[in-house]
């Protein structure tokens, strides 16, 4: 271990390095925040030069700290840092925001140093969550440090992340928050005021810490503070200056996102930072002596195989409970399975799995944001989670399952309490826009089981599909239509009813399913015979089978679902058949609903079996 | 003014029938949440008969003070006590949660005592900061109530509201939490103990009086303390007790969200609680002496005429950018446009409005939530909210989006910086997902502007068409390409180029209308016509148009748009054109994009002006 003598002069020099390659890769870009880098200069080099334990060339070493950059904008220090501590060519750094290369605007997970994407503030710190307890799951010391902006700290996310860290108690979590004093437009909430800030913290229950983020005695400090503080995250309160080191930019307004200009402007910037280096040994070179982590034993993980679903035809079982019974097994067959829930694990089911496992469940309280963010800091660090709600407040998660995408993260989500089916809490309870915003991300799976059997298979499937995942269960109970045997994949949809005499196909998913087979029985009394799929899989889609159908029924397709009309089933189904030239008849919610019971809400906003019933017959006019 | 001595024995017995009302109306639905009315009912009855100036009859007397439920499952004690106070008769409670009833299982504006929708926990705190801004916009004295649950506020919304309102020190503010220690699945994270509640509100700025929510005196000393408490928002924490009232539900698990059992259980409780009234003086009728806000001035409200744009055609202007001009314009002739925005004022532009409006502006920092949901309290009290960010951030706020729609509230959101175009910052900065979340709302109005004129117009329109609005802006410069006397309508489009030979109709919304066009002149080159459509309103949309100009291309449809595939621009179209038997060919961003350059990004995912090209070429195969 080098002494702080020889230390801090090293690391001075490193920061005021990372400064001016913050400065020279924004100006070769054109653009970019090195002021924002400027203000972190000195706490990067502390955290990636003293403090962290990791190996540049295996940045996903299991025992690895980890750091996230929730200030995503500041993604030029995070190369430089990764730069200067040998896990790639400094001459990279000037191919920032270059469509070819992957350091990007905002880092994202392209680059293997990277656990999530950052760039929406007030994400990381719920990624950090996650990581934080993946070391607790995988029984690793390592620790999980995320950097914030001041500015970010209004957002809402940061405190829900603060109570749950609190609560569980994460003295493996360092936070530290760069308090420039600077938002994009104006000063900051609480400007250079640090008692705000450490007033919250504390109330929060973390151990706060204000220093001097430009003094690395008082950095490296307030680091060993946070390393021996039990119980208790810490959260390091760092006094800084935008763009610190460059005396015409030095706390100045105007300065966010700009770049110095290439040319004389980088260059006087660049003079001035070179004129700070200080002496300092030679032989010091802390790249090199950056702590490894302890190596890890090759975790290959075999999941022990699960078997088959063990209902019985007729069962009436909802899905969003077949969904809790399908992960505890789940759970018994693979350790990196893992459960998360916003105070809602008794409408979800998810209690199922809290039983079996506890340890691996994860109560977030009434807090959707760090659900999602912390499944994806577990994600990233190779657990399973699955985090479960209502499935309208996913939508409070918008923004997290928005950058889950970005991320491609292995996270899964379930909402239940699909639609107007769910009945008398009205519309603030019923989700009917979600299959439009995960539908939205071009790399989620989407699927939407309509019984028990069929939402075990599928629970288990999206488990084990790299990336992102949503599966949609409803709150009735449903009777069971499928054998234990029966298969099902991803990408795929079932046909239900069929015969050569099928004048048009109807395609329901979820409780429509059962609505399309009352209206299959009343039609086939009159004596019309229609096809009936129930399109389990939204995305991927089963486009070939769908057209398929649409081909065999005379080219009429109607659709039905327990959604709006946007975004849904019937877009999902319009787009895979458009190609062949076949267009949807659309069954779907089309106002906002109001309270009353499942049936009669069915019923009153046209997706019920009778609506079915009569959207036959008006599309097979003229027909046969 | 009753005396004390009068007032809290006859505050008691409200008490007692708000209580017996929540469970008699829950126990005839068979669902709902009486045990959390009860928790609150002394809070109620303390805030609805001797506090709150309003008139039950006129509940949108612009001076009453307002009430909002931020626990909006606690519906059936606000029912009660509007009742109680002869809003409507007693007897309407029992149809609770009836298909044909107002009185649902959350509150909706549907009722007139209702400013907004709540049953999303975090929310109404965020529309009460609105309505108490509104109080200082149209400088009356009347105060806002907001009761809140205990769980609710691990929600970071919550949050994000008490920097707000601690901040725009809002003394005419008043929360109370109902701090009855049990979630729906669980005890809450702090249960009871008080001083985690009090340190937290107190750290973010406000007047935190911790007492017995079933202590009248202490209620009653709390709310004067509120009212004479300046410079700053008052936090009532109520310790109360879940089920208060009936012993054997009293402070009980699994008594969340359950109704007594009709009969036996539900008058066995009631019996209970009748047993509880106090002696009181027969002459204190505290309904009849609820006392009257003051008569407002008829608020005849008719804004200035507003000139027309005055753009020269072929200015590089950016959509963003013209909207903030617009609404600086718009506000000059009308006070009750107001405009609030999250830290990005210097990119949506809406600094120009606050540079010539400073007090309708409201900044809220990097805080989505409370900025959506403080324009739903405006705009429920009168005001015209533009609340402006990143399109992609607007994503943060998506299930206040959500609850708006629900609202059917007057709240006009602009989102700029719309997809790939916005270049190197990368996708964590693009929005590529905004219109299918609005589009997905089935009351919203979702405008996409291409140019500077149609901006202002399209801005105009949606500040007076009732109900919430979608308007997505670009960050780059693109040429005006309409005059200033051009006409524009809500559910419009325009068709820029067409001829008697178009062999297919190519529609572009904001950016791409500029490729589309480019690709005209590409195809007209090589002897080919295209019709060009800027579907400027996408919801509402102009199907007969669309449908019109498919007929007249040999039903050749292609859509451009700088969003992802789902939900955008080719979902709106196809669907209106789907009734007539038309389908189409969808260019649109089909994979996570990176950084690079606005052109670089508009070629590589599919949407540039050559893909337009090939595309013709590819539909147009064999044709003519």
């Amino acid at each position: 271990m080098t002494d702080r003598a020889q230390l801090i002069p090293a690391l001075k020099n490193i920061a005021t390095r990372l400064r001016i390659d913050s400065i020279r890769s924004t100006s070769e870009a054109g653009s970019g925040h090195p002021t924002s880098c400027m203000s972190m200069a000195d706490l990067t080099a502390a955290l990636f030069f003293a403090e962290m334990r990791f190996d540049p060339k295996d940045p996903h070493n299991p025992n690895a700290d980890r750091f996230v950059l929730s200030k995503g904008h500041a993604a030029p220090i995070l190369y430089a840092a990764w730069a200067e501590a040998g896990a790639f060519d400094r001459g990279e750094l000037l191919k920032l925001r270059r469509i070819g290369s992957d350091l990007e605007g905002h880092p994202t997970p392209r680059l293997p140093f990277v656990d999530v994407a950052t760039g929406s503030l007030g994400q990381g710190i719920c990624a950090a969550i996650g990581t934080a307890l993946n070391a607790r799951r995988i029984k690793s010391s390592y620790r999980t440090y995320v950097l914030i902006g001041d500015g970010e700290t209004a957002e809402g996310s940061v405190w829900e992340a603060a109570n749950v860290a609190s609560l569980d108690g994460l003295d493996n979590l360092c936070g530290i928050t760069d308090v420039n004093a600077l938002g994009q437009s104006r000063a900051t909430m609480w400007q250079h005021d640090m008692a705000q800030f450490q007033r919250r913290w504390e109330a929060f229950g973390w151990h706060a810490i204000v220093i001097d983020g430009h003094d690395m005695n008082a950095i490296l400090d307030a680091l060993a503070d946070a390393k021996q503080t039990t119980g208790r995250p810490t959260m390091i309160l760092a006094r800084t200056i935008k763009g610190k080191g460059v005396s015409f930019v030095e706390g100045k307004d105007g300065w966010h996102g700009k770049p110095f200009k290439k040319g004389e402007e980088a260059e006087r910037a660049i003079a001035e930072l070179e004129a700070q280096r200080v002496p300092a040994d030679g032989g010091v070179d802390l790249a090199r002596q950056i702590p490894k982590p302890a190596a890890a034993a090759a975790a290959a993980v075999t999941p022990r195989p699960v078997g088959p679903p063990a209902y019985k035809i007729g069962d009436e079982v909802a899905t969003r409970e077949a969904y809790g019974a399908a992960l505890a097994k789940l759970g018994e067959a693979d350790a990196r399975i893992v459960a998360l829930d916003a105070d809602v694990k008794n409408s979800t089911f998810s209690e199922k799995f809290e039983k079996a496992f506890p340890d691996r469940f994860y109560e977030n309280f009434i807090a959707e944001q760090v659900m999602v963010g912390a499944a994806m800091g577990l994600a990233a660090r190779g657990a399973i989670p699955h985090a479960s709600t209502f499935a309208c407040f996913l939508s409070r998660a918008s923004d997290f399952i928005r950058m889950a995408a970005i991320s491609n993260v292995n996270i899964k989500l379930t909402g239940s309490h699909a639609g107007v089916s769910i009945g008398e809490d009205g519309p603030s309870q019923m989700a009917l826009e979600d299959l439009a915003m995960c539908r939205a991300e071009p790399n989620y799976t989407v699927l939407y089981p309509c019984d028990a059997v069929s939402a075990e298979r599928l629970v288990a499937m999206a488990s084990y599909r790299p990336g992102p995942a949503y599966i949609r269960t409803s709150r009735p109970k449903t009777p069971v239509i499928y054998g234990n045997d029966d298969a099902f994949e991803i990408g795929g949809l079932k046909v239900l009813r069929q015969s050569a005499q099928d004048v048009v196909t109807v395609v329901g998913a979820g409780v429509t399913v059962f609505e399309a087979l009352k209206a299959y029985d009343k039609l086939k009394a009159d004596g019309t015979a229609i096809r009936v799929i129930d399109l389990y899989s939204l995305a991927p889609i089963d486009a070939a089978g769908l057209t398929a159908a649409a081909r065999a029924t005379g080219g009429r397709l109607i659709t039905v679902e327990d959604h709006y009309a946007a975004g849904g089933v019937g877009d999902a189904v319009a787009e895979a058949v458009a190609g062949a030239g076949f267009t949807v008849h659309r069954l779907a919610v089309r106002e906002i609903p109001r309270s009353g019971k499942s049936e009669e809400l069915l019923d009153r906003y046209g997706i019920s079996a009778a609506h079915i019933v009569n959207a036959v017959r008006e599309v097979t006019v003229g027909a046969r």
